[in-house]
């Protein structure tokens, strides 16, 4: 329920009030009915209800007058330079973000390797408590600036920004998520956040990034910063812009994970919710530029041109042992693997989501609580890491390793740590490096011998509750790589308990077990699988990966969501899932539409339309024409709040109710109605009119869509549901079932869908055995 | 415009009759001037319009009475079971359909493996007239067999299935092709006529194989050979059936390639049209399932169970050079090959579907002729596989091979043919052996000086024309691995001309010659990617195969269309594409209507329901109430002709027109009413009325979808294409903008969405230039 604050301080709540002369519905005792419902509702403070002012976005093709005219206007060539623009568009994206995502790498690695290579050079001089301070100051000093910059700049840069950009993809409009500042924010933030030591990652930022920079391009660039080209301005519509955001998420995921094809398949399976074929050409090509791209830089840094960061290139963990071999001995380990790993990934989330809970109602508190939080977690998190290798007993380095050991250096499988020479320190070779080498000492082969268990478990334990207390502070923070340390440690832990039973290796069972715990928590599949066999460039393991995430993504969806949902409901979005709870089937259309209609007439007064904008968040309303223009009531489209406002400021009104004629297309170009940049609409408040303007008439007809989609009201809401999700619409109308007096009895958004909105005016249906097709095992919480 | 034939078989042609009582449009002049066109519409056999009687299916949930109250009474274990069976059967279809894989693969292993051998050992003793007998009768006897059985038993099991199950996964129903017939005449077919040395594929046959086995499934067995269980009779409806068959031609290209996550990506990206992540994650399990039996089974066979099939397993091109390295430099050679490939792609799809026409002018003159072409096809492949290699010059045998040089067993890279000892032919090393093996040979690395350039000249050409040749027999056939060994040798070619400015090894450009070609002619992306990468087991390469693709996609589009949909076209199917043609736009729904409209009264009469079901193909028909039934006329509904032939035949008839009330439930049970098997609906024409029947009354109310999907007539046919192609519909009705005397004026099927029934009726759009939006280059064809 929290976070809410924040959406909602974009715009007012829905008020019942009443156009000066609405067409009321003739059924005045279901109208009070409704109403009363409808103000309970907003008391309760449900959700869907309240969350209207959030604009929604539509795929829907808009058609009006104008806008047939515009596209009738364009010429091959026009249309041409707009598919020319689309693929540039996704080259751009793909480039940019390649170039970033190593960057951020780059930095990522070189602060972080700068801070480790200090403070080991005073391990090695036994200076540890100077080490421990430097160690502590230098985490808590990114930390610091991160969560301010974050916490002032831009708060919807925190977290890892997956769940922003999949309900903006599902048509919600989260303000601000896609600003140039936030881009900044993101970049900067994260960048800083993962040097600092914590436990977060830096895949979900790179999604985000991915996707700001392609919403940027498609609204044109940024005004704010003065960032804008003609040329960037082709884009007009929300479709575009989501394609657009589309590909910029899958190179999130290319760029972060060196995964083109999984960044593709991330993108399509868990971010998007309307997917063309079309756009998975173009999500393709953009990763394919993201992959070109980046094989040339670590071309270059192979050459040793990027500092400390090197070898290796980016996130890429070999585990390539020659020929790896399984029989069905190696099956049952592997099964029990998997399958405690759906459990604690479902118990991963659980913690998670309360965790996030608890922080949320810190973070409204203030800015100074948000920072206080990070710095406790900071503070926190580096004594941990400091302070557990000294648990952890002094290991003799093994003779036949092809490593140095122990190492000196940053990276390495064999940490010295406190250790007298050719001693090492398990725990230090995970806790006392970035994360991105503790996942490849764990993944790697021939190491079965190299930790011992009881360090393992530490390590496990450590990181899970770290990553879970991480990821809710106010700073751009990753969820994908704290999964993949802890499940690979949990992998681990497992292969040395039951490993004398299978001749797999511990490096494989740390592959194995990160895959079950990523799918226990984020519950993907295609996309999971080809994530990690892009990162361990093995595909002999495939098989066994496949079996692992369908067992751990099935028993944790026994007990619950996976992660990016659970965070989407904390913060209040209403996303619109693509099948119908089998409730649904119960209700029909009527059943859920609440509140009062408002309706305008063909050719309405100003008064009115300015009264009706001022005292609803409606963002669409239905125009029907009454005699003396039609011979009976008749539905003549539906016409969005952004077009009655560009009318009202044009202020090009009539004295006298008649038709304008064709003239409107002299007064309006399409540009006029075109999709404005994300939070750049203008507001009715700022109009300003005058009496005698405001008794004046204005001729909605050639600005109306005068084709919506309609429903009868006695469809069931699982029908419409499917029409309003599958078409992406944003309006649905709906139109009595016998044709009466008034042509429309009301509209349906996607509030109306929400499961807390239809329960709320259906309670009986709360404990009906309809609620949920879901396993109903017994649930944790 | 030829195999049509088989498809209006099945039906009668759309006949203008008319309702006794019909409710006319109120403007008569209209409704003639589209009964006019609807006529011409018929004699010149549209693909569209003549079509109709094809079966098609839907997603749509069916909403009447009967259903209702069916969904209601069925229980949480009933829910529970349901759930289980569709992973049950997901699990059994990776289970059947990788055990037929692995055994087609070992039955043309061991069939084309014997023959070689025995020919082999014939050259050996130099007794080559009689080896090249033997290799010309048991080619011929092995094609004749299987174009025997195709042509008498199973017709629709000839080719290679995938674009018959892409259209009935877009909703087309062509008859017969899932039947247990079908699927026994696939399999053997497919290994005879693979053995028979013919250059064509067997993944193709695979994936019709996985979708027969997912469809005879859904339907619960089948029938006609007593194959039917009860447990199996839980899906009855259209959406159950599709996903299966879904998931079994993921589970086909899996067990084809051993590639479980490119079958995945093949049936979403080519295969389905509708996609839902359920579903996903459920061809997932499938082709898992594959996956781990698949390993299993070789793993039996590694240990030398399996006769001549032994190492590699399956087809598993591993191309492993421990390090493969490429710079920029090696880039625009790529880029060359990819335009190239590109540009060789859709002149193959060219050819091809001149060839198929061709071949159907001689196919249609009836069973002999087809064979005999298969014949002669098989006799002119098997002189040139055996006749060519002549040409080529014996080459000695390279010293630092670590393989044995010339070969004299059946696999390997040096074939002897009649070469001396010490000597090999090139030529025979590709054409002397099974596809695979010729693809593994050029797939090989540190093989760049083993085959001179006039070889692999002369290898490709006859691949690329045997391939475009063999295709269209009356046979079960595939196009993958024809199109691979061809792209193969198209890429070496590239490798031998240009590779002196490149690092990469042949074995590398044969590869990508590969993805070249398939990208040019299938058109694919991420599938092809993730097929090809799986294959060669390399991900190194990911990179530059995703750069080939892209381009040779790309270019392939400017000249025609991707290989199934020209199939698809020749076949006649009504495809339903997702996108809508610019021309769409300006055009609306009422412009498209056609036929006079039949509509059923609520409790209409016996003589007037069985008078429209004889004399039209409709499938589903509005019901409207009149007074006295309602003060004015109501669109009640719609109702199928499955459902009023099932009303028909159970004779629950009135001797009033009174409404029925309740009871029909009593008398109907929703199984009555569930989706019947494949072709085993029941005819209106056997059922047997009496006069007496025939002048009574029947209710339709209970029977009828009470909501159906509507939209108003002024709707731009672009709009109304989304919604009926993103819902999955079959019809959808067109309701009156203005509220006049008829509640609906019209209903759309697919037929009025193809292009050549609007083309048809606006002749004028023929050469606008709203047509099409792709590239406009200039035309091969």
């Amino acid at each position: 329920m929290a976070l809410q604050n924040g959406l909602l301080a974009a715009g007012d709540e829905e008020s019942p009030a009443v156009l000066s002369e609405p067409l009321l519905r003739e059924n005045q005792q279901e109208l009070s009915l409704r109403r009363s419902l409808s103000n309970m509702t907003s008391q309760v403070a449900i959700v869907g209800s309240n969350l209207c002012p959030i604009e929604s976005l539509d795929y829907e093709i808009i058609e009006n007058d104008l806008f047939k005219q515009d596209w009738r206007s364009r010429g091959k060539t026009e249309i041409f330079q707009y598919i020319f623009m689309k693929w540039i568009f996704c080259f751009l994206i793909g480039l940019i973000v390649s170039l970033l995502g190593f960057f951020n790498n780059l930095a990522i690695e070189n602060i972080a390797g700068l801070k480790f290579v200090i403070t080991s050079n005073m391990m090695l001089a036994r200076r540890f408590s100077e080490a421990f301070i430097v160690f502590v100051s230098s985490n808590l000093g990114l930390t610091l600036f991160a969560s301010l910059i974050t916490a002032l700049i831009a708060p919807e840069a925190a977290g890892s920004g997956i769940p922003e950009v999949k309900a903006y993809l599902n048509g919600v409009d989260p303000p601000a998520i896609f600003s140039f500042r936030t881009l900044l924010v993101k970049i900067v933030g994260s960048i800083s956040v993962v040097s600092s030591s914590l436990n977060v990652g830096k895949a979900g930022p790179m999604v985000h990034t991915g996707a700001c920079i392609g919403a940027i391009m498609g609204q044109g660039g940024s005004k704010k910063f003065r960032l804008t080209w003609k040329w960037l301005q082709v884009f007009k519509n929300d479709r575009d812009r989501r394609d657009l955001v589309t590909c910029g998420s899958a190179a999130g995921i290319a760029a972060a994970f060196r995964a083109p094809v999984g960044g593709v398949l991330f993108a399509l399976e868990e971010i998007a919710s309307w997917w063309r074929s079309a756009l998975l050409w173009r999500a393709f090509f953009t990763t394919a530029v993201v992959a070109i791209v980046l094989r040339a830089l670590i071309d270059a840094c192979l050459r040793g041109e990027c500092g400390l960061f090197g070898k290796g290139g980016l996130i890429m963990y070999n585990v390539t042992s020659a020929n790896i071999s399984y029989h069905l001995r190696d099956v049952p380990p592997v099964i029990l693997l998997a399958v405690i790993g759906g459990i604690l990934g479902s118990i991963y989330n659980h913690l998670l989501n309360k965790i996030l809970q608890i922080y949320n109602l810190v973070n409204e508190k203030g800015i100074a609580y948000k920072v206080i939080l990070a710095c406790c977690i900071s503070i926190s998190t580096s004594c941990l890491l400091f302070g557990l290798p000294w648990i952890a007993s002094c290991r003799p380095c093994p003779s036949d390793t092809s490593e140095p050991c122990p190492t000196i250096g940053r990276s390495g499988n064999y940490k010295k740590f406190q250790c007298p020479p050719g001693y090492y320190n398990d725990l230090a070779s995970l806790f006392f490096n970035t994360n991105d080498d503790a996942i490849k000492n764990l993944f790697s082969k021939d190491t079965d011998a190299e930790f011992h268990h009881s360090s393992m478990l530490i390590f496990f334990a450590t990181c899970f509750i770290l990553s879970t207390f991480s990821y809710g502070i106010v700073a751009p923070t990753g969820l994908f790589v704290p999964v993949i340390v802890t499940g690979a440690a949990y992998g681990r832990l497992v292969g040395m308990y039951v490993g004398f039973a299978t001749n797999l290796n511990h490096g494989l069972f740390a592959v194995l077990g990160s895959a079950a715990l990523l799918g226990g928590s984020m519950r993907m599949t295609v996309s999971l699988c080809v994530i990690i066999l892009e990162l361990t460039d093995n595909l002999l393991l495939l098989p066994l990966i496949m079996l692992v995430l369908l067992i751990s993504k099935t028993v944790g969806d026994v007990f619950d969501e996976n992660i990016y949902d659970l965070i989407m409901n904390i913060k209040g979005f209403p996303y619109l899932e693509a099948y119908a709870e089998p409730y649904m089937r119960q209700l029909t259309v009527g059943d859920v539409v609440t509140g009062p209609l408002q309706i305008f007439r063909g050719i309405e007064k100003v008064g009115n339309i300015v009264h009706v904008l001022k005292t609803t968040g409606h963002n669409g309303f239905p125009v029907v024409d009454e005699p003396p223009l039609s011979s009976s009531p008749v539905l003549f489209g539906l016409i969005l709040r952004a077009h009655l406002v560009t009318l009202l400021k044009k202020k090009s009104f009539l004295r006298t109710p008649t038709p304008l004629g064709s003239d409107a297309s002299l007064q309006f170009s399409a540009d006029d109605f075109a999709k404005k940049g994300l939070g750049h609409g203008d507001q009715i408040e700022d109009i300003q009119l005058s009496e005698e303007e405001l008794e004046m008439f204005v001729d909605l007809h050639p600005f109306t869509n005068t084709s919506p989609y309609t429903v009868v009201e006695t469809m069931s809401l699982a029908k419409a549901l499917i029409l309003f999700r599958e078409v992406g619409l944003r309006h649905l109308l709906v139109i009595p079932k016998v044709s009466g007096r008034v042509p429309v009895v009301g509209i349906l958004t996607r509030h109306d869908f929400m499961q807390e909105h239809i329960l709320n005016l259906h309670p009986q249906l709360q404990w009906s055995r309809w609620r949920r097709l879901r396993f109903q095992l017994p649930r944790l919480r």
